[in-house]
């Protein structure tokens, strides 16, 4: 009975049964998120969708993030705002699924939240968490198979996760919460090949509003399968061919999944996490001693994990994309600038002399007694010194988290790119202030 | 390469190469369609999707059909449509797949054809072709481990045939149409367990929505993977165990399967259908032999396909909705009406004394040796007669099919309930006229 008991515990779920780490992921999600929105607002896979669906927007209800107050009704602003929170593959990642699980579920309860208007936080937060732990619970169900196959597992159970969250925000009673993860079940969105095209981050947006039009039809007694998870030809045998869903719905309420939430520190693959890292930390130990430079360095030797080669081994990096895809470029600019946001992924950064000769002076080697979040760093200096740093859990893992300050560093780089410095501080404060906000409306 | 085969047969598919029977068959299924959705159009699970999503309605461009002139945009007006179109379970079939072919393409395809205006009847038929083509080819492809796995295989093949159409229309050329069946591919909606459910007839028209929208995406440029039917985790692939997409591919343009597209006579499951037509046909012959009517009957005998009992068994039913799964009163509208459309399925006919009284002398026999679309009836009268009757193919298949004068019948019985007879006639008048006509929008 695993709709029944998903709806039933989303139904039942209150915030004083909240534990105090939960809601400050929550809080820490929501904020990484519309950090991630703004900073992806202007994309061209942003802005094209944005264009192409103008004829079809409804009521201006609820915003387009980073988008200079633009305004639509709430299905398209999820959808939307679910492409750029994804766009540069910068959004929060839950490791054991690798599911990104705020972006379709946030999408669609804060597009819902404005439309509906006046929604405390706390509201917010209790939904976003429902919304959250159903996505990822269902995803570890059918994982690793389901991903195995091909779908894209943010999207296929982030429509479910998000149908959850309006649903707890607009106050479904179980057997119409039960309705809605049905209707949002059968919109099975997302197939990993879409993956390098504008699709891929559609899927966060698509699942947004699947979850969104399932929640709003349920509650006018629209009516799917009561057992749409678990029946012969229900939702986990038609997407997996192989699922414990029941064992992972048991731990709902006690193994909390939105508290092993992590967030990107830096815009590419997280494989290349624990090298930048590592560079940066040397960047900084170098200016410590001496004042010393990455134009004092001689080479530079990494060993990694035989992943991070296979899947971001591109030695020469001609624009921005093909960048996230080098470990190389990824050490370059920790050592030369000592930081990696999206500004040193802009292309005239890629293709600069500065990058490119540090660069060329890095090998890396694959190291099967390595971890894939660990990363040895030599650094040859020209006068014969040399640097060493080992890696043990890049930033950004479960065991490193990042920092509030490191994570409101990492929105404000973001934002300050679409709103500008000062527009950047003053919309992440707001957000930080999600917990007790009389109306999350009045966030953006 | 089946997706770029499948998108080049498309976007060089003319007008003067569809023979004459497609294009007749692109009529009728045209017809048909807007018969469905005028009959659907007043039915709780159409009319409570519209009210739940009037919120999200945008620019008025595009007909809700059968609601009093009411519009909404594209988008919305392909949903409610393609709901509206299927609610009554008595479109279209084309009987290899039962795909119901033309709701999700045909909804796509006339709400952005009234958005774009000016759209010439003869674009209009030639679009509809190359969606129907292109969805029934590829749910040949996939048939019948698709279908046994569990997904709704009129929409999960419906949103790739409404981009295709749609993307006809717009005069994508062969990669942004490459694009468009793409990002139709990765929405895979619809779950064989909702069967039952309001989410049943949902399926086509999200089918119709996601394939609109992935043609409108991808005509501003939007990409999506060019080879999303045939990857190694494409379409074929993740939907199916078994596919021969590309023996399928290779018929088209020499093979259509419009021209195979069956429609039903009756509003009920069409393994019925043999009885109904057969027990109509003995409700003219005995008032032809002196008058005999309903009333002179003893009992009945009806041999039928084992799959008949098994899924249309239903002794006793108590509305419309059991009837529909019923022989018994199938055969019995039959006998003492003469007709079987959604009137004889209304609630107080199932009931009423006349109906009960004939459905009750009825016995119903399994005989393996009749196919699915055969029956054998014999009538014993009070005075010792007996009438006998063996249909061999039910009208409506592929072998005898619906004239146009019984697919008017059906277009104006649907259409009067919600027109009237005088409104309904008129709409009939222009439907048939789809050929030639120099702007569909005014159709409705």
């Amino acid at each position: 009975m695993a709709t029944e008991k998903l709806a039933s515990w989303a139904v039942n779920l209150s915030y004083s049964s909240l534990p105090p780490e939960v809601i400050q992921a929550a809080v820490s999600s929501f904020y990484n998120w519309v950090g991630c929105a703004i900073g992806g607002a202007l994309h061209p896979t942003t802005t094209t969708a944005s264009e192409a669906l103008t004829p079809f927007f409804g009521k201006a209800t609820s915003s387009l993030l980073g988008q200079k107050g633009a305004r639509t009704d709430a299905s398209h602003a999820a959808l939307i705002n679910g492409i750029a929170s994804h766009v540069h593959d910068y959004d929060d990642t839950h490791l054991s699924t690798i599911i990104h699980p705020t972006g379709p579920v946030a999408s669609a309860l804060f597009a819902q939240a404005e439309a509906l208007g006046g929604v405390k936080g706390d509201d917010f937060i209790l939904a976003l968490v429902a919304g959250i732990e159903a996505e990822c619970k269902l995803g570890m169900g059918v994982w690793p198979k389901h991903y195995d196959i091909g779908w894209h597992i943010t999207s296929t159970v982030g429509s479910i996760g998000a149908a959850v969250a309006v649903g707890k925000l607009m106050r479904l009673e179980r057997t119409s919460m039960q309705h809605a993860i049905s209707i949002a079940a059968t919109q099975v969105t997302g197939l990993r090949d879409m993956f390098g095209t504008d699709t891929k981050s559609f899927h966060v947006g698509r699942a947004a509003q699947n979850g969104l039009l399932a929640a709003v039809l349920a509650a006018r007694g629209y009516t799917g399968s009561l057992q749409a998870i678990e029946a012969k030809r229900g939702w986990a045998r038609v997407v997996s061919t192989e699922n414990n869903v029941d064992d992972q719905l048991a731990t709902l309420g006690t193994e909390w999944e939105i508290a092993r939430n992590a967030f990107k520190p830096f815009p590419c693959g997280i494989v290349v996490h624990p090298v930048i890292d590592g560079c940066i930390q040397l960047h900084r130990e170098m200016g410590a001693e001496g004042g010393r430079t990455a134009a004092d360095i001689e080479r530079v030797e990494v060993r990694v994990h035989p992943l991070v080669l296979e899947l971001t081994g591109k030695k020469t990096p001609q624009d921005g994309l093909q960048a996230k895809f080098s470990v190389y470029h990824g050490g370059a600019i920790g050592l030369v600038l000592g930081k990696a946001g999206p500004a040193q992924y802009e292309d005239q950064v890629v293709l600069s002399k500065e990058i490119v000769t540090v660069r060329d002076k890095i090998s890396a080697t694959a190291d099967e007694s390595l971890g894939a979040d660990e990363a040895k760093i030599t650094v040859y200096l020209k006068n014969g010194t040399t640097l060493t740093k080992h890696v043990q859990h890049a930033i950004g893992s479960v065991e490193v988290p990042m920092t509030p300050a490191q994570l409101e560093e990492k929105f404000v780089d973001q934002a300050s790119v679409v709103l500008g410095a000062q527009g950047a501080q003053s919309v992440s404060k707001v957000c930080w202030a999600l917990q007790g906000s009389a109306n999350v409306a009045a966030l953006v």
